[in-house]
């Protein structure tokens, strides 16, 4: 380890922080990296998990792991909850207190209510691996408690899946949720037929997927109908409860609600005596640093950011990982004196899954939908997933998956909803 | 659905529950199989998920899906409270009552700790997917609480693992966590260096791997001991707590104790007023049905059965499986009028993995061990797997972790071990 170099704290393993870190690589630092969690997620399959078709480990691998050739770089497991900026230190919930010379903030969003936090436990959302595993299980226990059944309103009730929120996660759940009642479930329930199951997705907005083009979010619509979801938009949901949601003036029985909707910056930024947009995201210097502290960062979901033509730099990977990268960047110039030109996002497009055979791109304005659309945007996340292993796996559980429908996590276990503890 | 036969209720799906529901597909009874779970356990390979190596997934399939195409069986999630011999009914948490013609118990073992509950916490047992990953979780954790101990003491403590119990499944894990110790973790961390973390088995008997013959379990401890496991032997566990354990009359601090020593039968045997071994196992008459009720059955590890040499049938998959068929083939019989021979128990033999190429096996007397007795347990258990994807994924990862010594899943989620939540 060099211990004459300056030190480098990064708060999060996602995108930003573990991008940055591995771009340091080569730097004349030392890097503290603190996590929260032992694990990188490549959260853009975590809706796989929650719908049973990979698990956990498929789309997760140990920080240490990955950095584990990186000398330069300490790995350790823990919470922030404190940043003195005057003193250059974060403080730890174990006590410790870790002093840097510079500092990135790349701890990302959550999911947020609207200042309905009384909906988290009716409508959980999707985070984080435990997040995913909560949704399994409740997914899968629906189908339980409708077998289960002694009223027809009841049954009607479990086979009910309302996911609220039409954006790419939005529409990712309730397209594979149809695919799991029409599909993977068939034959195996002798009281129910899975596939009269109802998943409708639910987006306040005028239209799906609002951040693609009109024309994609109409075949993304026409895609979600034919794989059997009903789609409702231009109605927000305004009550949600463990029986069901109410939406505009009418009550709707459903046991099974998934919140896809918000987002809000984590609460990292909070620590910091910066501005923040209405998200919480921290509104930072064109060079990603915070306004009056240059050697304070901000990369990832947690940094609000505009792109040369006004609009924000989306929450997607690429954009985490390019500040992850330019804030490296930036490291490096400040210590050999130099200084960099504003971050810049570079569009390389916007694609996103809808369910078997579906999908929408936009690639800088090159549209296309469906199998095609699919097909890439299957290739694009193979190739980003972290670890040849890790691809393999994915390989063989998608061939697997798209030959015989078959979701081979629908294990159930873990948590209260697991059947060996509610009975 | 076959209405006209006979009702019969199998309680478990383990290798005695659903090797007899399978065995009655052709038979004109239709069938309700209760589990407490929505899966089919792969048992032998349980400690590959409480050591990372394997996923959850991996070793379990849903038993709606594996009896998906078997029109005569109705699989129920729910747990048995209640067994009404007298008026033939089983009473379920959930306040239903199920009627049977014939009722097959098959709910398995349990975990024990010889009138030591107190243990329980800090001495955590392998029997279900919630068991392993618990383990695992506890063991990765101790690696980084050892990281980021503040003194030798409380470093060495986190780094000492103790496994209380010499038999296969002891065996395994003692094994293992020595391969994590001195291979997997290499390099990734910055101021321990995990090859020091001792791993000592700890069996309070004269030998390890006490049901295979004595030269087999002296080549088991020589390959532990290769292995880097400390093999102490004759020596009883005195206590237990958070700290560490008491052997003989020394107190060794140790934060992780895992128990893999005693065993006790479901509580679903005190259910019926039957006879009882001192572990709760049912003692049944020769046909495996319980003394003064022909009509009620008992399989696997809930059964005490006497092999024609004296010895107990041992608690393993064959074992089970092989009371399940004949179980099956027992109410054939009787539907037709016939009675079967008693039950017979075949012994094709006794195997057990200890690590990295290293093993015992003991064919009707044929012993070998090492690399080739490695090689023959690993082509059983993939044989032995349910379901083609699941078989090659374990090849598949086997493979992988074979030539790189990574073992793919360790992730830490859920729990209240996990970092997220306790700091």
């Amino acid at each position: 380890m060099n211990d004459s170099g300056k030190h480098v704290v990064v708060v999060g393993g996602g995108f930003g922080g573990l991008w940055a870190t591995r771009a340091l690589a080569s730097a004349d630092v030392r890097i503290t990296l603190i996590d929260r969690r032992n694990h990188h997620l490549f959260q853009p399959l975590l809706y796989q998990v929650a719908t049973a078709g990979l698990s956990a480990p498929d789309i997760a691998a140990p920080l240490r792991h990955i950095l584990r050739n990186q000398k330069n770089v300490e790995v350790r497991l823990g919470e922030v909850i404190g940043i003195d900026a005057a003193a250059r230190t974060v403080a730890l919930t174990d006590g410790d207190v870790v002093g840097y010379d510079y500092l990135l903030l790349a701890s990302g969003a959550t999911h947020a209510y609207f200042g309905h936090d009384e909906w988290a436990d009716d409508a959980p959302g999707l985070k984080t691996l435990d997040d995913a595993l909560h949704i399994r299980r409740r997914v899968l226990m629906a189908f339980e408690r409708a077998e289960a059944a002694d009223t027809d309103a009841e049954r009607d009730a479990w086979l009910h899946f309302a996911v609220v929120g039409g954006g790419p996660t939005g529409v990712e759940l309730a397209g594979t949720l149809a695919e799991i009642a029409h599909k993977t479930l068939r034959r195996e329930f002798r009281r129910i037929d899975p596939a009269q199951a109802r998943v409708r997705l639910i987006e306040a907005g005028p239209r799906v997927l609002a951040s693609f083009p009109e024309s994609l979010s109409d075949k993304a619509r026409a895609q979600l109908q034919r794989l059997g979801v009903e789609v409702v938009t231009g109605t927000p949901v305004a009550g949600i409860d463990a029986q069901g949601y109410t939406l505009g003036a009418e009550f709707v029985r459903a046991r099974t609600v998934l919140w896809a909707a918000g987002v809000a910056a984590s609460k990292l930024g909070a620590l910091l005596e910066a501005p923040r947009d209405r998200a919480g995201r921290v509104l930072v210097e064109p060079d990603l640093s915070v306004p009056g502290h240059p050697e304070i960062f901000v990369a990832g979901d947690l940094a609000s950011v505009r792109q040369a033509n006004g609009q924000p730099v989306p929450g997607v990977a690429p954009g985490a990982k390019q500040m992850g990268s330019y804030v490296a960047r930036a490291i490096h110039a400040r210590l050999s004196g130099r200084t960099l030109p504003p971050f810049r996002y570079v569009d390389y497009g916007n694609l996103a899954t809808i369910g078997r055979r579906a999908a929408v791109v936009d690639l800088r304005g090159f549209k296309f939908s469906g199998f095609a659309a699919w097909a890439f945007w299957l290739a694009a996340h193979v190739f980003f997933l972290i670890g040849f292993r890790n691809r393999l796996i994915l390989m063989l559980n998608w061939s697997w998956a798209y030959f015989t429908y078959q979701r081979h996590a629908r294990i159930i276990f873990g948590g209260k909803e697991s059947p060996g503890s509610s009975g």
